[in-house]
């Protein structure tokens, strides 16, 4: 049996009472003797004990590193304990951060601390256990018994216990009767990875109607070296009025790539079908197609650390890394 | 049988193929020629040939005025075509500005032109003027097959025919042989008040991990009277190296109110139950509660239409207008 390292950076699985509210408290260790199965050949690493609103860019490097330490320590598999609130982000920065990683990362948490008798948190780290000895290389999120791709994961529920779901993209697999069942498969595509010079100089801008074409522009003059840019339905801005498609080409002119994506949570989204989109397509904006905001994000951060040549930054985005990206948009 | 009319606002139901791409073209005559059963006692007024894209806020205030002229020239109901991409955005604001109309505003429009045989808006079209006979006073999205009340409406899928969802909140309806079946009761709950002085001056902020806070701060020097803040998880924001909580306290302030709703599309948010959350309690965030992102800025628009003073503010945001509030936060 390989040995597992376990990753704690706190989150609400760790959370214990305090006077201000919940607050990560346990360590990797304490949090093992919730999960309510004989636990062996697991080492712990206490990394943060932070609630994950406040990871960061930051935190993503830290974590990446303790991972690729990992491999090259030869553990069989890492489990990272993470809160739920921004678990989607770092599953999908971590996906590019370690492309093509031999082992399985799986992270995990809960809804409720699992110093709790019913918190959700004692069978999600159970399950990560289980599976961290079986499954392939890659980074997945477990979660009320499912478990998704990374970079195709989102957290769609507050407060249930299947809090995330798996967006455009099959469930990688279950755990029943204490065993890792595949549902489908997940492989290494590549060579292994590492890369942590990520830009996270991005700024997401979901669109309402009204919204003004000043905060568009008001970006030129932060500093922003990417944009993401949550559309209505498949891709669609003001092209009328308050001119959005405008103020795109002005950011592109800029020299900074902005990635059209939907603010429709499900199915994938193309500026190629509706003629308000006409004026996007010839601004060159780069379409996330069926990823994630989540992916579409960590992707252009990592796009934007190898390079700020808008041709690049398109080659890069709209080529499937690691499963983020299924549809590819026509051009 | 009660007069209907039809207010045509353009949409994919309406479209037509142009050089660039779709655009709509047919007026509200020509649909009801595809909605699959005779048509009687229909009224068509042609507001728009609009890309829903394009519908803001100076459509709301014309189609809102064309609907209170129908109460007032005694139609039984009213259709309104519309695309599907910002339809619930004005299904929100048109809840708002409606309020308890007496006569149901039934919107629907479709994910396929009605030009084409397989096109989704012959049966969305029938069922609108189905159910526009039999429905109570309020407003709805029809679609697939399903009534949802306005403000609970969220478009969640790109292509598919079952493009929205209700969220948080029971359906309203649905047609079962051709006729209008009623699955959860929604009644006006007062006097019909039409208000048309909304202020859209109103800026959604969805959060990534690494927002600068200088994204929320230069909303101050805009011209924003209002924030959404689209928080992660239950609430929480970056308040450590990057301080989002500071942010929005300085916005606060400013005399500019914020109110912070969550990313996850179902269930939910509140920032009272973890630490991370109390600078945004201290600092007077108003929470969205269970609040969709779009009924959350339009009702924001709503208030501030009426008030810029910031406890009248919360006092209407924190009270159930019309079904769009179910769980008031603790305050």
């Amino acid at each position: 049996m390989p040995k597992l390292k376990l990753v704690s950076t706190g989150g609400t699985i760790a959370c214990l009472p305090g006077e201000n509210g919940l607050m990560p408290g346990l360590t990797g260790s304490q949090l093992l003797e919730y999960a309510d199965m004989p636990v062996f050949d697991v080492d712990c690493v206490d990394l943060f004990s932070m609630d994950s609103s406040n990871i960061q860019p930051e935190e993503w490097r830290v974590i990446a590193e303790e991972i690729k330490k990992s491999v090259e320590q030869g553990y069989g598999g890492v489990i990272v304990t993470h809160g739920t609130d921004t678990m989607a982000y770092t599953a999908s920065m971590l996906s590019f951060m370690l492309l093509n990683i031999p082992i399985p990362v799986v992270m995990t948490g809960s809804q409720y601390p699992i110093v709790r008798p019913d918190s959700d948190g004692r069978k999600n780290l159970k399950d990560a256990l289980i599976a961290a000895r079986r499954m392939a290389g890659g980074v997945y999120v477990c979660f009320g018994g499912s478990f998704i791709l990374g970079c195709r994961a989102v957290k769609t529920r507050t407060v249930s216990r299947n809090a995330f779901e798996s967006i455009n993209y099959p469930y990688i697999g279950t755990v029943a009767n204490d065993a890792y069942v595949e549902l489908y498969p997940h492989r290494p595509n590549g060579e292994f990875q590492f890369f942590d010079a990520i830009d996270e100089r991005v700024a997401l801008i979901k669109l309402i109607p009204g919204t003004s074409p000043a905060i568009l522009e008001m970006l030129l003059n932060c500093d922003v070296k990417g944009v993401v840019v949550e559309a209505f339905g498949l891709g669609g801005v003001h092209n009328f009025r308050r001119d959005h498609a405008e103020s795109i080409k002005k950011l592109v002119k800029g020299g900074i790539p902005v990635v059209l994506t939907s603010q429709c949570l499900y199915e994938a989204s193309t500026p190629d079908i509706y003629e308000v989109s006409h004026a996007l397509r010839e601004a060159g904006v780069i379409s996330a197609a069926d990823m994630t905001t989540e992916a579409a994000v960590t992707k252009l951060m990592y796009a934007l650390g190898h390079t700020k040549d808008l041709l690049e930054i398109r080659a890069k985005m709209q080529t499937d890394l690691c499963g983020e990206l299924g549809v590819v948009a026509g051009e």
